[in-house]
């Protein structure tokens, strides 16, 4: 049997993330939205790959970030895999020439520069992404402003590590990056630790997920009083007092999408792929 | 909107194929063995990658269709899109320096060589395929041979072109061969005549194939009676009198897979992607 390179485990972790299901709220295998598709996503992963292969042949960060997002962007759902090709990208850089380790992944991300904080400016020009208002004295680094914010990036000489660190606490792909992947990490291992259909496997973790921490882009999206409703429901499953297949109707019905929950579940099956997960 | 490439859509094409759903008797969104599940076709056409890539490039057809064959072999469902990587292969050939036309696609199968079929014949051991014994006076040709066939095709000369015309009496993927491809071609029309999800239309598709002729891997899986009831119950579908999701779940049940009609789905959605349907 051929090993799959770091790029082609990065696209499969795509299309896995997809593939699980219920994921209350996401588009799945058996639920999608009807200007955003479960097609969408194929597409998304496919045009991602140039991207990944960059990262993965230790290219720098925020140029092989950008790649990534201008090819997921090529179908006409709009954004599909934003956030998780943040999380994926300095994974793959790790993959390639390390080992892996949240220390190695953590090595990546503090040497990333002002240069790679303008590329990840830049990709926000490819796709709409919803974001909230900058806090008070950012507005000069709103992320909408695409590549207009990047004379005061260099201005402040932020590199894209300090760019995620300003907006931790806000956001949990950005809080990944400045904690070392820490769930993401986690959450390989109960892949991993799991048996029977991986997909299945990618639907539990979704819901650990969902349930330890409220989601950041329900609370850009709706508000944090939906997201820590969606954090006890998710709670509820876990409990057996709710079913995931009910809550993933109802989600969808109300326009609740847990986009950064799924986004580590795209990185922890990444990281489990690497170590060895088999499909 | 960057474009994508011909092995971008050789492997969207994939993707898009198992995507569709009902698609009765084949793994699809929302039906899968127990052994032969969804996601071993993500791995699949990610594995298949280099090879697509491969012949894109204008390498020989030959190992351009081994390499992707052992690529989409790497993941444990065993063989999942073998039939669908020898249509594509010619199909994204002719794709990367011509302009696609069915005479496009006669040219280059009928430029393959010798060396091409001992390629072909190396592929079977990458994967168990499911085919039938051979006519009488072709037995040192069983492709179940792999590579001791090699010597056999030398002294004869058979070049990947003569092996398909062989089998084309009995083999929807090698009538296709020795066809310009002509009823990939047909398909693709109707696939951008369409409107809606594209996986929808791929549904949609493989419905009015499997109506139009019975498949052959049903014939060799199980019998011609069972590929001409399969043939009669999809024209019940396009007639209304039967449902395509009754017939799915039917299908599944009895364990019968028009495997070639899909195959010729996965090449009509690469012919169609690569003259502009919009994902």
């Amino acid at each position: 049997m051929s090993e799959r390179s770091v790029a082609q485990n990065a696209q499969l972790a795509l299309l896995l993330e997809v593939s699980g299901t219920p994921k209350p709220g996401n588009v799945d295998r058996e639920r999608e939205y009807d200007d955003l598709r479960f097609e969408h996503f194929m597409a998304g992963a496919v045009g991602a790959r140039p991207g990944l292969d960059r990262a993965a042949a230790a290219d720098p960060i925020g140029p092989a970030f950008e790649t990534a997002v201008e090819g997921m962007a090529a179908q006409s759902g709009g954004n599909t895999q934003f956030g998780a090709l943040l999380v994926l990208t300095p994974l793959a850089a790790a993959a390639a020439d390390r080992r892996l380790s949240p220390s190695d992944v953590d090595a990546v991300v503090h040497e990333t520069t002002v240069d790679d904080a303008a590329a990840f400016y830049r990709a926000f020009e490819h796709v709409d992404v919803a974001v909230d208002d900058p806090p008070d004295g950012l507005e000069p680094l709103d992320v909408r402003r695409g590549r207009d914010a990047i004379p005061e990036l260099r201005a402040r000489e932020m590199t894209l590590f300090d760019v995620m660190a300003s907006s931790a606490d806000v956001d949990g792909v950005a809080a990944e990056w400045v904690s070392g992947f820490e769930r993401v990490f986690e959450a390989s291992e109960w892949l991993l630790d799991g048996s029977g259909p991986v997909a299945d496997r990618a639907s539990d973790v979704f819901i650990e997920l969902l349930a330890a921490e409220p989601d950041t882009f329900i609370v850009t999206r709706q508000d944090r009083e939906t997201a820590e409703e969606v954090q006890r429901r998710a709670q509820a499953v876990l409990d057996g007092a709710e079913t995931a297949t009910d809550l993933a109707e109802e989600f969808v019905e109300r326009d609740i999408n847990p986009g950064t929950t799924a986004d580590l579940v795209a990185g922890a099956l990444f990281v489990a792929l690497e170590r060895g997960l088999e499909v």
